[in-house]
């Protein structure tokens, strides 16, 4: 058997232990960890140092060094974060639906843990312990695989969740980290059917890739946003142009950010010259089809494809015709992810939320707020680019699963 | 592209028919089918008998010909089916949930359908029609996969679906047949991510296996059932033998049957001389451990393992230590379907549906119970052996997902 294998059984076997906590020992445990992790913090920072000094010899880019360092602030956010997580309400226990049956039968639909939940993630160690903790939340055991680059910050996060685990008498291994730097590691956990019983990939196209090919256990993506800004004729024009700029700018390394304006070839002459300097004026590098060019009255270049997801700051433009264009462009080229639409008519956008098939839809809002925080969930493991068990945002509840609690008095099947 | 891709992308292209159509409209739809059926009704017992009699020539077993044959009731039952789950309440468009956000954010969680739904089965050609109009009914459109078996009748029922499709204005492909025999088209469905949102299978061993291997797409399964009797030593003796009994006899072959009959070692030797008994009049073949045999007084063999699904008239007995013992069998050895607990104390019942992790956990009551109709769902598609997305039973709620609909007034994110 695999060490990966091994491992994982080890985690299955404690997420049993979890599962039967009361909220209160699972918050216990999480104040736990808190405590140890502050308790050992100078050798988590001196963990943390090592694996950037190997990233600058290595030399990896600013922004890459930037994600892994943990300074004092994000390593103090990172516990409070912990603790906030403690304090949120419990969804484990939860009845959803309660009935009788005519023939007597009490039933009852209750959420329950889903039991060991691997997580693969790239550079940021805090990950570690940010998924750590809401899968303990939910009673589930967790085995989590992050980036090379890391490898110290999260053996040393993960020891100390570890340690604060055995000293609340439970196994090390409800946090299990996979250790194994080799590139089988990823395969092996998509293939541990009947031991994990999800995997959540947070990463990029090489990633979803590899564990697309190899999952024989449920999936959950968290993959990229091919984002809209869908300007309609009858839209404010001021209110356009804050939303598509806040879209596009205000974070634009997010999967939540916009990456394509369409724009209603209705009024576009009109609305485009105004769009285009506003983004222009932040720095935007802009693409755009040869309408948008007509339209804004600029020298717009045609994109590669509307599917990119540049995460950074460029945009493509494009005018459609009308909401249909704009549903249409959206069912070819979308990531189903988050979309907007800035109307001041009401059946259009009505027609709009109905029928653009994305995990969050947005009338005259940016596009930005699709997470966890902002949908007031307290906290996200990340954004499911599925349609299955989770979509959008992915809080607690996401992370738990249900059964149902039949109570008879001898009843039999005739 | 193969045939199989082509067709699939043609039926997803009609999928976002589907998805916006009315709940009136989608029952007409299935009113129109119902209809359809009816009046096709000859040509398609006559294609039905052509598989029988092929069937026959191939040298089929009687239940597997029994299963495969549409009778006038069963083609009556089929056809009332349909106008049932018109008359089901639909919940697409319900609004799961609805909030508001400190920055004036108005936020709606509501059902929507998953898109393009793939099925595959094995001989009895009703589920074609039984399945469809459930995935219709939620918006959903479906690529089926028959077995070969089936072929007349599947594609004589497909046909009749896809003309009242047509009639009403709609894509045939709402309901796709993939009409491939060969060996590749079920892996070649499990490939097709980007079009296919959700594959469900039902069936064996084989099949689980063959679309594991090969899934690139999200896959709920309909696999099998090792159910579990726990009779404790405060159970009540004649409600422990009528349960036993009906959770193993009333229908041996279904996925919810009793495999394994579990006593608690305290009051074996009072309860197992009765319970062997009682089974053995129903003529039960009966396996057992040792203890089993000495507490019942009777020559047990042991069973060659504890996770066999005999889907017969054959129960596998053992002697555990209690609620601990039994508990601990259902993790090692269990499927997590369906286990009952017999017990009048309700500490250890509490306990025995809380850690039991299984899709429904019975106390005082049959095994035999879970089921979409026995749980008041209405109809069912099949049973979720996974824990993702559904699990149990799965009725119309479980063939729907979800989007995020946010309406502001031009909140930017900060």
């Amino acid at each position: 058997m695999s060490a990966v294998r091994e491992l994982a059984m080890r985690a299955k076997q404690a997420s049993r232990r979890l599962a039967v906590l009361s909220t209160e020992e699972k918050n216990a445990l999480l104040s736990a960890m808190a405590e140890e992790l502050t308790v050992r913090k100078k050798e988590i920072l001196e963990a943390n140092r090592k694996d950037v000094e190997a990233g600058k010899t290595a030399g990896l880019t600013g922004a890459l060094l930037d994600r892994l360092e943990l300074t004092e602030k994000r390593f103090a956010e990172m516990v409070e974060g912990v603790r906030q997580v403690a304090r949120l309400p419990d969804p484990v226990g939860e009845v959803v639906r309660k009935w009788r049956r005519p023939n007597g039968l009490e039933m009852e639909k209750i959420r329950v843990p889903i039991g060991l939940i691997g997580i693969i993630y790239e550079s940021r160690p805090n990950v570690t312990v940010d998924s750590a903790v809401l899968c303990l939340k939910t009673g589930n055991a967790v085995l989590l695989r992050g980036g090379r680059e890391a490898r110290h910050s999260n053996r040393a996060l993960a020891q100390a969740l570890g340690e604060a685990a055995r000293k609340r008498k439970l196994p090390a291994e409800v946090v299990a980290l996979v250790e194994d730097e080799s590139r089988e590691a990823i395969p092996e956990m998509c293939r541990l059917d009947g031991v994990l019983d999800l995997l959540i990939p947070r990463g990029g196209h090489g990633l979803i890739a590899t564990v697309l090919e190899h999952a024989r256990v449920p999936v959950i993506k968290h993959f990229h946003g091919v984002c809209h800004v869908f300007v309609h004729r009858a839209a404010d024009p001021a209110m356009a142009e804050a939303i598509v700029v806040n879209a596009k700018c205000q974070r634009p390394a997010t999967c939540n950010a916009a990456e394509t304006l369409l724009v209603d070839r209705d009024g576009a002459e009109k609305i485009l010259p105004r769009l285009v300097k506003a983004l222009r004026a932040r720095g935007v590098r802009l693409f755009g089809d040869e309408a948008a060019a007509k339209a804004s009255g600029e020298k717009l270049s045609p994109p590669a494809n509307w599917e990119t997801e540049y995460l950074d700051l460029t945009m493509a433009i494009r005018v459609v015709d009308g909401l249909d264009g704009a549903l249409e462009h959206l069912a070819r080229h979308g990531s189903h992810h988050s979309d907007a639409i800035v109307t001041e008519d009401r059946a259009t956008a009505e027609r709009f939320l109905r029928e653009a098939d994305s995990a969050a839809v947005y009338w005259n809002a940016s596009t930005r707020f699709t997470d966890g925080g902002e949908f007031g969930f307290g906290a996200e493991i990340g954004i499911s680019t599925d349609k299955i068990h989770a979509r959008g945002p992915m809080g607690l509840e996401e992370l738990t699963s249900y059964k149902y609690v039949v109570t008879g008095r001898g009843q039999l099947r005739e």
